[in-house]
């Protein structure tokens, strides 16, 4: 199933995908929930009501949808920093024996085609492709053998970076970097754990303006997703709709020489194989 | 106006205090609504409406009261790195021109009393006291003289910290060692601005076991809660409800020779002046 959360008169909603649109889920079947967040846990129980509303409702308006983030208001969003053996390579880092882990704020969400705000204060506005993996089922001290029971499915994710802020203030600390608003583009769609046979055999790109910055296979990952799931939940218990920025390939604009960075008036697509492809406009920002 | 949040049976709910207990605002009065995070940016329209509440509403049974933080599922909880001048020298730390921003997770949050679980995985868990701001009104690039009119009260709070995890893992990034569950315990109460003459001159104390460990005033912050909201406001947009953990004094326990960690049975009580006590009690987690 691809399933898109959209802004209606009322308030976000959940849709499903067919070939010819998208079928708001409850407006089909007043026992499927209205948000993203509520489904999730029960996807594997709804499985066939989703796929008779998708059939037997009414089509959205393609003219009228106005499409949101998939996940709309996650509790968290986690990020895992050189995930990709090559990309850590040029970026200098050495390796650890466990992730470097991240996050941004549900403020930095922003759906396909709205756009990347470029903020004032930043001169260096990077790109990075990433496989975001979107929690389902709830839970903490998540064996790595149950760890893919907890994934609900995946989904296209942009890693917009700061890196002067990520890597310019006192004390080192990521965070700000990655958390302007609009710094994580995600979608359009997210498309169910089912429909992916190997999530670690995708192929990722990215294209600046229609130029490939990035293009690589999510077979490149040095920290998979059953041991991130594990690995995060040691720590904080995962809630449904959480969401795994997996990590970025090779290509970022710091590491070119001469560096790129963003501008106002590119265009960045992320495409991962089987997921589809996310576009967002840059535009200055304030 | 001191307001808390509590479970019914129904789901979280607020509560203003009088002198004699609780009252539940949207039981006493329709209009008030029954979320924290709804009822922080009309503070100041509703503040009659309260008052009224608490005098003619019909008190909460102190014996079922289950408090919970007064935010309950905040979008974002930042956090403040050595902004005590004092604390910055013990760790030594350089303190840069800016501060130094990490975060938690909502997970992190408990309600007073709440025991503190201590990761099985972390052999260096560390108490810090923290003055906490609540956002009130939302808001991007806010003026710094704009800033305070964003802030709606704060409360005691407490940045536990695993310190292994925090200082220890590939990357430096302080976020997982920061985002244990149960490491942002919170309140009990929220004390709204107008009740607090001068956040920067309140006493703010840490006693593990009744043994005094912290003992400071906000006077020793190096950026001021006024700087800190607008120096936010630049990268996200701040949400009613979001909190930023202020920073903690010195005499943390790492600091200290032999290092102090925290262990099961032990009791950490945070005291901030005019806002109260936050006690949590320490347990062996999973």
């Amino acid at each position: 199933m691809r399933l898109i959360s959209y802004q209606s008169e009322t308030g976000p909603r959940t849709a499903v995908a067919r070939e010819d649109g998208y079928v708001d889920l409850h407006k089909a079947d007043p026992l499927l929930p209205t948000q993203m967040k509520q489904l999730l846990p029960m996807l594997s129980m709804h499985r066939e009501a989703i796929a008779d509303a998708a059939k037997s409702g009414k089509l959205l308006d393609p003219a009228k949808l106005r499409l949101l983030p998939p996940v709309v208001e996650p509790q968290k969003i986690l990020c895992i920093g050189l995930n990709y053996a090559d990309h850590a390579a040029e970026t200098g880092a050495i390796v650890g024996d466990e992730p470097v882990v991240f996050n941004k704020f549900p403020t930095c969400l922003r759906a396909n085609e709205q756009p990347i705000e470029l903020p004032s204060v930043s001169k260096e506005v990077d790109y990075e492709a990433e496989l975001v993996v979107v929690i389902g089922r709830a839970g903490k001290n998540i064996p790595q053998s149950e760890a893919m029971n907890h994934v609900a499915g995946y989904a296209v994710g942009h890693d917009v970076s700061a890196r002067d802020w990520q890597k310019g203030k006192p004390g080192k600390q990521w965070l700000l970097g990655k958390s302007f608003d609009s710094f994580a583009p995600l979608g359009p769609e997210l498309v169910t754990a089912d429909e992916i046979e190997d999530p670690h055999n995708l192929r990722i790109q990215c294209r600046v303006n229609g130029e490939t910055m990035q293009d690589s296979s999510t077979k490149q990952l040095i920290f998979r997703i059953d041991y991130l799931v594990s690995y995060l939940s040691q720590v904080c218990t995962l809630m449904p709709g959480d969401l795994i920025y997996t990590g970025t390939p090779p290509g970022v604009g710091m590491a070119r020489n001469p560096p790129v960075f963003l501008k106002p008036g590119d265009v960045v697509e992320v495409e991962i194989e089987k997921l589809g492809i996310l576009s967002n406009p840059v535009i200055a920002g304030s």
